[in-house]
């Protein structure tokens, strides 16, 4: 089950998505089966490159920011998916305690807001308990819409985590806990913490997930007769690489080298005349700082002394010291000619709407997020029920959304699959 | 969770719904605690009636027609909610047999089209089965949009119910009973047959749905503090009454004269300056053709033979015997004029959208079901995102179809109650 949402791209569909299209029972069935052994990640977003020849996911949010750009539409979606999430964990819950980044940017705080309808129209009490130091008392802080959102203090007792005459069944990060796990947030053994702690950046790696991702993507390649490739973006990773330091360039070099070799060989096999690149990221973080283009191995050498200090700042001072080498994944699809990439939004098992990331001022292989980025809203096809001559029930209008849709459950169950095998806590059977 | 669509009543949000919206949480949760007891019809359609005052079911079907009537923006709630419907029932299913009435009109055509659509997105292979004699092959029939549906005859084996190659898990039925039960539905212990058959007609008594739906009222009124007829059509019964015998009309009488006197009583007690008005109909059947507004009991003295002869010819041929005498609720509901109901649609225990049913040569006291009625889509409501100042989160523009999906779902909750109470199978505890 996907929405229909109306995608910026409206030429033809091509033979990928058509097989995608075309087999949507076998994939709904086998997502619902897949459901039965894994558990999914409570919500999440991904970021899916469209290039035509290849559709695939490049990033997976286990902290989804950006509910606010869901639209009104969209919000009955979330809320039974919500409902439906709720139910699993904890169905006699009153309370929800939500635990959002630091931030007080008001894009961000609108996301709480909008998180907190969400779960407020599923039959919660939400209150937003804030890590920050700053926080000590309730603080509201004003919406220049005329909405308000009140951060308050957490409030830690040996077992359990709320606030003052406020106690939650399910505590719930906004949080990606990119500096470390708090103290705070340790040994909760009597109240649901989600996303798991081990979700959060302080453990988690990208190199994990596009592992796990690789996974799941070859069984869904044999369940559709398909190369797995169309779906899957290669990936080499370095341990450890200091940029401060030429002698950590080396591993990275090869690595490079090695995968730019392996893209353009199966552009060759599929006959795509497009100049192959990867994308160089930390494995551990989340935000764009220091994601990089490379199009032959020697950008690598030419790395000017201030690229090396940007990226060994990047990660809000952090050194990038691990790092992921990822094909990289044209994106055709664009919005009054800006590059933009479908974002899917998901909550529990269920694909729950979209926008458009937006960024005016980057090329198709570059990434999209950071600053000057903005996002489109996406709209529902208004014209689903208006039938077709020869086109099967549900497919009269081709609903392009829903492969993206696809894509973004792959990635999603790629992260269960990432937490399970990452999970500290596992039963481990030999 | 229900959709915020925009209902055609715009004046002050009264008391009564004032009382229902600020208790989101409560209701919410509440419900959820229930379906862990209890477990929802497959589907429904509840009508619903708004004087205003009173906010209360007036009839709940369980094989509902026309989902053709839900927008496009509907349709991904209806799936999303076939999806949990499915997963709880036959996760490995491949197969859906939907078994229709025999109607061959274009408008409930279209609605099985859509009931294709909907489980085919929610990953099923959906075909039809006719129970009707004429379908003794394969048979297209074209809608005048150009999309067509394909009608199949049943196969039965020793144990299982299917089409020639299609041996489904689950059995859906969208047609309510009224002639009986088909040898060819019983006895079927391999397959899930949804809903039960004796949620069909010619086992299914109104009046133990309205003992349902008063039992619930009462206990949701305990919730929130109210009185529960504020939401309760209260009723009366009779066993057994021939229209063409004068003898059979005692029971009638003294039944809708104290009907009348219990609802002046509460009209006085609130203060309501409005006539008091009873509805007659038959206690085993859906369609409108036997619903008589009765404003005093002298009108049932002055039946005239044409209208007793009517509703003895009521519901296809069959005699009405059995009736129930229900308190009449006003509808302030119009749309250009146009007396309206909202009908509220529901897929396992989510509500997914509705309409309204017209009836521009009705009275606000009458049954708007019938010859003459059309249907007007709601739309969903634009602006739930634009902040007010001074509301509370997910309160900012009052969602009044929440009401309607509120009391959607106490009938919907009754209705398992009911089928639970009248189980033939049911394992019996003293």
């Amino acid at each position: 089950m996907v929405p229909h949402l109306v995608t910026a791209l409206t030429g033809p569909i091509n033979e990928l998505e058509q097989r995608i299209l075309e087999s949507t029972p076998v994939i709904e069935r086998w997502f619902r089966l897949e459901w039965m052994e894994h558990t999914p990640p409570f919500y999440s977003s991904v970021d899916v490159r469209n290039a035509g020849f290849k559709l695939a996911p490049v990033d997976t949010n286990l902290y989804p920011g950006g509910w606010n750009h869901l639209t009104p539409e969209m919000m009955p979606l979330a809320v039974q998916a919500a409902m439906a999430a709720i139910e699993k964990i904890c169905p006699e819950a009153k309370n929800l305690l939500l635990i959002p980044e630091n931030s007080t940017d008001t894009f961000y705080l609108s996301n709480l807001l909008q998180l907190q309808r969400i779960f407020y129209q599923a039959g919660l009490n939400v209150r937003l308990g804030s890590l920050s130091k700053d926080v000590t008392s309730s603080t509201t802080i004003d919406l220049p819409g005329g909405e308000s959102v009140i951060l308050e203090p957490l409030v830690r007792s040996k077992r359990r985590l709320g606030l003052k005459h406020f106690d939650p069944c399910t505590i719930l990060l906004n949080n990606d806990l990119s500096a470390g796990v708090p103290g705070m947030l340790e040994d909760l053994h009597e109240q649901y913490l989600l996303p798991p702690l081990h979700a959060g950046w302080a453990t988690r790696r990208k190199s994990n997930h596009f592992k796990a991702y690789e996974e799941v993507s070859k069984r869904f390649g044999k369940l559709l007769g398909m190369d797995h490739w169309l779906i899957n973006p290669m990936f080499n990773q370095c341990g450890e690489v200091d940029f401060s330091q030429d002698s950590g360039l080396e591993c990275l070099r090869s690595n490079t080298d090695a995968l730019l070799g392996k893209v353009r060989r199966k552009y060759k096999e599929y006959g795509i005349n497009e100049k192959p690149f990867v994308v160089i990221k930390a494995d551990n973080g989340t935000d764009g700082m220091g994601v990089m283009t490379v199009r032959d191995v020697k950008e690598l050498d030419a790395l000017t002394p201030m690229v090396r200090e940007r990226m060994a700042q990047a990660k809000a001072g952090k050194v990038v010291s691990e790092v992921i080498i990822q094909e990289g994944v044209l994106t055709n699809e664009r919005i009054n000619r800006a590059v933009a990439e479908p974002v899917v939004y998901m909550m529990d098992r269920y694909v729950v709407g979209g926008f458009y990331r937006v960024h005016a001022e980057r090329g198709v292989d570059e990434n999209l997020s950071g600053p000057g980025s903005s996002f489109v809203p996406l709209a529902f096809e208004q014209s689903s029920q208006m039938p077709q001559p020869g086109m099967k029930p549900g497919a009269s209008v081709p609903n392009r959304f829903y492969m993206y849709g696809v894509i973004g459950r792959l990635a999603m169950l790629a992260a269960s699959y990432e937490l399970e095998a990452t999970d500290p806590d596992a039963e481990q059977y030999d």
